[in-house]
């Protein structure tokens, strides 16, 4: 298989993407990489790999550009001739850590969605209390959703959790502020009746927000706006919970210090179990071909990461699923 | 100052909320109590106090019930016993632990709004990692919001940061999905346009979910149902990442074990600033008298912390300051 990578997407690109290319070429050696950027700048980064295949691009799209005129009219940027390349299947997916708004818009067009998807949406996999993940779609690619958008949500996510986590029967709930059936506003006890009448989901019904990491629940579908909030929220709290426990060690003199020495193994793992874009990134979910927007912020790691959750996706044939599951609407 | 307190509201009624109702009282001797439910029940708990007065109250409003019925049919409830003695002037203010549902319905009922206010809202203040306080409001009391009604809640709240923490020109923020002013979902982009233009509030703009406890703002104001999703996850993220940290430290060996004694201070604080229910409740804010809500499961210092919250809205003037505020509408 084949992976366009967007060289030039992301705060610390193009080195950072380039090691992050290199890494993933490394761990898998059925993945080739199709990277696009300035081709001379690239390859004296990346040196030769036999897995590995330079395509120029001169443009860079900016996170500051209007995504739909920055796609229109940069036809030499990284990003699009990256989206090309899938688009004329000499890739069969792409990792962007470029500007959101343009991937998203970029693949929707270029890619297209599947048979029956309305609006493709965002769906990180985070990690849950119980070590599985659960997968919040959308969060940001869609605010003022109809309700009907949510149906597809839970179609996209469910396949997704099938086709890269093996989960056979995802459990879909909808993010709202009670648990109730009768609970949320207007548009939530609306989306609820559709899901609860809708084929093939196995829907389980409200899921507060305080339960999203629970690991009782494999699918969260929201509207985006919804969705985004519950996302940052649960970010920002848990640099909050790190950032007050530093302030506790330091303020809490040397046996507090020691004991932060000792534990030193656990933060990291705990850090790391946290840090869901060290995992890769979120899942542009119903197109025909598997999309990852890595994190602006994306560092090698996550690069990495993100090409080796596009191969999953590839493998586990989340498109051909979803295209599959579409027919039940 | 005389504050009442629902007996029997809460999970752990009534034993706990006497408990904490005779901390509060010998936490300060400027405060007397109004406690109802039960008064043979009560009075076996609290014994003779004379700052306490307990007054029979027969039923009990359950969190199963619906809100409006019970408040309207049971009159002889230990919520409605104490909504009315606030009403009828022997109680400044009001605590109860019991359903949520039913105390916003009857304290909007019996003791009424200050002058302007379109809707009251849930405002709890959680702690921000500079150490100060944030209000976040609406947290549920509202869903389907108006944009206008967003403008009093950054009203009410601005004037208890102002009488109940003492900040100044408390900063206003506006939550979203995005920082720029355009960003947002249709209602939001109505808000802030309003927010901005509003006299007297001290609007900064937007504010992503992830910045909620950044310290960098005062109140933020939300739909309930976002700010519902934005405290829940908030909650369910720090208890998700107490879990892993606890999983971690079971599964680290002695070492781990070592550290976690000598760190013992150090999370138990972390567990005090994290656990705002702890302090008290959320503030029913736009009555014309304080009322807070306790969370269902407090125990006697959350409901000590409660009396003492609404002290502090009686001393603040949080309702006088209000009605002085609501006067730019």
């Amino acid at each position: 298989m084949r992976i366009a990578v967007d060289g030039y997407g992301g705060d610390y690109s193009p080195s950072e993407v380039v090691k992050g290319v290199l890494a993933a070429l490394e761990q898998d050696k059925d993945v080739e990489v199709l990277l696009t950027g300035k081709a001379e700048e690239l390859s004296a980064l990346a040196g030769e790999h036999e897995r590995l295949t330079i395509r120029d691009a001169r443009e860079v799209i900016s996170c500051d550009e209007t995504p739909t005129v920055a796609v229109r009219t940069k036809k030499d940027s990284s990003l699009v001739v990256a989206l090309d390349a899938v688009k004329d299947g000499e890739a069969d997916g792409l990792v962007s850590a470029g500007s959101t708004g343009a991937v998203l818009i970029g693949a929707t067009l270029k890619i297209g969605r599947v048979k029956g998807v309305e609006r493709p949406a965002l769906a990180p996999a985070l990690p849950t209390v119980k070590g599985g993940n659960v997968i919040l779609c959308d969060c940001g690619a869609n605010v003022d959703c109809k309700p009907t958008f949510l149906v597809g949500f839970a179609r996209m996510a469910s396949a997704y959790q099938k086709g890269v986590f093996g989960v056979a029967d995802p459990r879909v709930g909808l993010l709202n502020n009670g648990a109730e059936e009768s609970k949320g506003n207007a548009f939530s006890v609306e989306c609820h009746q559709l899901l609860k009448a809708a084929e093939g989901i196995n829907f389980i019904g409200n899921v507060e927000a305080r339960d999203i990491l629970s690991g009782d629940v494999d699918v969260v579908v929201a509207d985006g706006f919804d969705g985004n909030i519950a996302l940052k929220s649960a970010e920002g709290t848990a640099n909050a919970v790190l950032t007050l426990l530093k302030q506790g060690v330091l303020g809490g003199g040397l046996r507090a210090k020691l004991g932060a020495l000792l534990l030193k193994p656990v933060f990291k793992g705990l850090k790391h179990t946290l840090d869901y874009n060290e995992h890769g990134g979120a899942a542009f979910l119903g197109l025909k071909k598997p999309v990852v927007k890595a994190h602006g912020s994306s560092k090698a790691k996550s690069i990495c990461g993100a090409i080796l959750q596009v191969r999953d996706m590839i493998v586990g044939e989340v498109s051909q699923r979803l295209e599959k599951d579409m027919q039940n609407d």
